[in-house]
């Protein structure tokens, strides 16, 4: 066990974000020494050199194998403010070590062009997982709606009956929002950041001796990595990280609303929905708790203030900022952490999740506003609509590729 | 002067939302009432009836011309929780006053159906015209960058001077900011609302005799008020308001870098840019403050936080929420009446903008990272690319049609 | 009816605001007359003149009477930044009808001094009626717990039946979260601002030759408006208006929860609770909504974001802050004024709120968890010291006079 | 290297809280051990039996030793949404491996007394050590306040010139700030939690078999741990947790606004502070950025959205929320761990500031604003007031013990 360790976060206290995967530090480490290596390959595109040995001797396994990396690189963004500036002389010591050269390494690049590339790559990744996971929850919630078109309920409006809806319409008001917040990702861009200095891109003009060099390494940067070529530096334009926290607050939500529901129409008294998922108590050993909705609503209550943060950090200043960028790190990776979390619980939460046809008809049975509603018929008639409605949308933004 | 104007907010503190025009009470109730009309006429369409006498006698107008009813209305908000309760009667005593039939007022809609339509209403049009400003705006920043691509100025990262740019890359980079905020706007959706009672539109099925009546009139519905039919209720699924939320938040960002920018870059002491519009102060006749640009960076400091409260409401719970719906409509009008003032602000900061490429080039010359940078030619050549880049994009955002 | 209507919000869309007594923007002009007003008083007993003529010859009303007057401070609120700079000759021209001297008006003050000044007057009288409408809710709060100290409920920890408790319990714990809000108001200070053009003071030394007459200047004032003398400026230095936030926006959530609790616990399905306030529905004749829960929650969802506002703009900056200080004023109203309409309709939810023992105890009795608690002498001795630890609390807090 | 590390965060891309000492996992861990090792004792005392055998042998070094631990309690909070039902069973184990008594570990007690007050004592230790630094951080601006009390500069209000002050008056008013900062952290009170399964304590008293023996041990265990006994549980009572967040954030936006002004006045061009600490760069080997400032500022972004967060949470639900309570742990420790790493990042940013005097005066003596302001006479008398003023504030505050 490092000294590391103690100063280090591994999920105590943290049921909200509970799946670090992809985001962990280790996770953003691995995606900067990416950077770097592909940075390395769209270098011997445009140089025509071959610089793959240089690339393929990036190692960021072995950088978090060797005790006084990490510790080394936390220092130095104490010291530095970004980690960049520690980690390319680690990088440099792997070329060494392997007896290549290092004068490629990071070329034209600044640390703005590392950090943000590999957040972006961060982001893509775990919105990828997040978007398979909200799949997954759709297609369980698309059974429910199906299966319970015909199951009469009683709708609720500002918390006190209104008049009777279906079982099925309400996985599909679910199904609605996990489709739409599908919609909301794959609309995405994740651009590449190359910018250089001050994002005119003119050392590595300079040292190609070609005007518009920077140009065709940021694409080629882009093509390796599998992100967008915005055609152009953004180190103070900060619209597309908006846009990621947006689509990222709006799964936490959609999925918080889910939870949401699920812990309310679950309660002894109401009972329409019965989850399988159930925790432990320290003081109580007969309860059994919702862990999976209260996980959702944690993150549902916390993400939107990242956004906010991340809103606010849009403002930047000059051609980068002093202290705003810096805030955009760890809201960027907490937030998109919060939305795979979510998609987890989620699965697992819909998995789960069974309504109870004879309870909800009793309660409609039982309600002072059963005879205000719908005939029965027309009632199903609409029910048989809308979920057949909200399948077709989410099974036409399920399927649709994420790639053009 | 009437008692109501001693409860109400007129604009003396409030130098970041100074522009209510579209947004104010009376523009949320004339689109409400815009609602109740076309949903007349979309009626008409459906039973075959003719029913544009009582949509043509629904006055906006005439209900604020009469002193009580602003009075009747914000009691009912406080009676109800809801304006549309006590709207409803004030309309259809202009019907009575017309001797005009009143069984089809408000037919198989709910209050949130003309709640929720009438603030697409209102987000679209001031949405609309704050892309008009934004383009504007960006049309004036498209003129600087293209006129100072060659006026070498000291770029500054981390509020350090970093090396030479040009005034022309920085114009370039705020009209990127620009571009990103319309191309934003563009891709909203703003849709129609119209799911009756709880969401299944039964009560117009019903009413009409035919199931799927509900879809054909919010559909007409839809069509008569130039917003999206998005094929179902959505009541409790938000995410259309968070996606109009973050665009606003994105328009007031991008602007607020703009007037943060200027803001210091017409320092005294640095003076790269000057300001013409300028305020008076009350105890220093001689000074003249930026007040287009503090009234966009005040807008930008409260932005992001009515986008948080907004994906916090979009939780939502039920088929109705029991306060998280009420709490979007003073956010979501806010924010839309920010992004609003603030391109208005950002219209009259650009236009009275100039650079000074004599003070700009001086400090370039005088800085002690004066020799670190590129070479001027390599420098010129890079501010060309991306100046040309700029304007191209612009101009390819700015151009396209808003509708397909 | 004037022109200025039409921009104007006056309660349309705003339940959790609903109301705007003593925040409205004619109550905020009144208390920056009233700081002049003061002002003028102050400087009369340093100057060892007589100046109260000049104050009494201010006169808010006659300005809101006046219909260009609105118009003219919105219109120097956009030109200015600030609404002080189109006051003072509003003021002036009072004094020139009234064939008063003008020279002592706004004396060493700046714009600053007087919004601050008045914001402080505007939070400390709205939050006393807060204040007052906490004690009131309180005290039928304490009522409820005496009554029902020995009503067995359910408790309910994580949307589950947990064990046995008591309605005196539930609404004792309530009661204390109202205490605590009652404690935080009262702790709070009210600094008056009077620093001048740029927090020292000199133009009032200057006036009055002598050193520490601004000194003397603002403990008067501060005297004569009742607030704090915080024995320097504070233009830049924010936390008392953080510590006004913090305050109002802990009332808000005290309010809040009692609203979400009295919303849950009064559904159909649960009904331990029963409220008499009831709003209509546009859609659902029958329906009746709890119109102050909502209210109330709504404004919870709100009022942490303007807390947000507050403690960013508090990072200021130079000797007045360009935007983050002019933030401030719609956050601080708006924040107080959620306070004060949570406060009145908390004090209606409660008036009209009734428990249900038979109901609560029937839940006990069906309940899996029935027989995992405590025995019901253990209980209903442990709810007995509970309710009067409670009662005993909140006495002291609310007795306790506010100034000491 | 265990596998747990490639799920932490461990500090590469968190300049803004830099510094996780006392608030990393195994010292939040460390804290729950603290709580139920006090608990053993305070029950030891009310049942009149010796239990510091069984405290004595809870450690939570050993249980960070063991590689399976944080393992098993991270898997635990996923499982039960809480880490207590997973430590318990740990603790238990080494009770037994010593051979001693269970039967009183965690008596009485349920996972939120230990969680609420484990975050309460982390909260005390981390806010102990942030008034530390924000004590040693206004001792260095008083010196430089008192060395510069006559060294005349141009104040700046909305980023122009206005009049001139001093650099004294200048340092006088950060040090208000933090002055500020450490008297709303000095009137903080951090509660014991210990009310049972729902707040009544009846199992404490059930056990004990006395009525208030609940209220003894609740008493007993807040002695132990230096805590307040809040004479009550509050497990949906969360204004503590509210207050505690605010002090924070004030004492984080104290800090960055030094950051900011630091940070402008040391630009090039200004030049009226030079800052001593200085990072590296990764694509200008030339540059030195304002690390220390930047990490401030990064901080004062972010935190505002955390006390949203803790404001929201305050609503609460219930005998304990489901989702609301879990969302404050990560937030709460993130926002005190803000405020640590701000304290140190400010005394090393003042530890290494320097004000340029003769720049400064050159400022004013080139300003358009030179003639229009004080007598320079009269100006440094008043900064003398206010320097002493200053000065003597804080003092007072600073030397106040913090217990009385």
């Amino acid at each position: 066990m490092t000294g590391l360790d103690a100063t280090s976060d591994w999920g105590l206290i943290d049921p909200g974000a509970a799946d670090p995967t992809g985001t962990a530090d280790d996770a953003v480490l691995a995606a900067m020494v990416d950077v770097e290596r592909a940075l390395l390959r769209a270098w011997g595109s445009e140089l025509d050199e071959f610089l793959d040995p240089q690339a393929d001797a990036l190692d960021a396994a072995a950088l978090v194998a060797d005790p006084g990396t990490r510790t080394a690189l936390r220092d130095g963004v104490r010291r530095d403010g970004v980690p960049v500036v520690a980690l390319v002389p680690a990088l440099r010591a792997q070329l060494e070590a392997a007896r290549l050269a290092t004068d490629r390494l990071h070329l034209g690049a600044t640390s703005q062009d590392v950090v943000d590339t590999a957040l972006m790559l961060v982001a893509r990744r775990v919105l990828g997982a997040t978007r398979d996971s909200l799949v997954a929850t759709g297609r369980k919630l698309a059974v429910l709606a199906d299966a319970e078109r015909g199951s009469i309920r009683m709708a609720r409006t500002v918390a006190r009956h209104a008049e009777a809806s279906t079982l099925g319409v309400l996985a599909a008001g679910w199904l609605d929002g996990v489709g739409s917040a599908v919609e909301t990702i794959d609309a995405l861009r994740y651009p590449v950041q190359f910018g250089g200095a001050v994002g005119t891109g003119t050392a590595a003009d300079a040292t190609a001796g070609r005007g518009g060099a920077s140009d065709t390494v940021r694409a080629a940067l882009a093509a390796k990595l599998g992100l967008d070529d915005p055609g152009r530096a953004w180190h103070a334009e900060r619209t597309a990280v908006v846009a990621i926290a947006a689509a990222s607050a709006s799964a936490v939500a959609a999925l918080g609303r889910i939870g949401g529901d699920a812990v309310q129409l679950s309660r002894e008294e109401i009972g329409e929905v019965r989850l399988a998922t159930a925790g432990g108590s320290s003081a109580m050993p007969h309860k059994r708790n919702p862990v999976d909705a209260v996980a959702i609503t944690a993150a549902a209550v916390e993400a939107p203030a990242h956004l906010q943060i991340l809103a606010s950090a849009a403002i930047a200043g000059d051609e980068r900022s002093a202290g705003r960028w810096h805030a955009e790190w760890p809201a960027l990776r907490r937030l998109v952490r919060l939305a795979r979390s979510s998609g987890i619980a989620a699965e697992r939460l819909v998995a789960g999740l069974e309504f109870d046809r004879e309870r909800a008809a009793a309660i409609v049975a039982g309600s002072g506003a059963a005879g205000t509603g719908p005939d029965r018929e027309v009632l199903v008639a609409a029910s048989d609509r809308l979920v057949d409605h909200a399948l077709a949308r989410f099974t036409r933004i399920a399927d649709r590729s994420e790639q053009p």
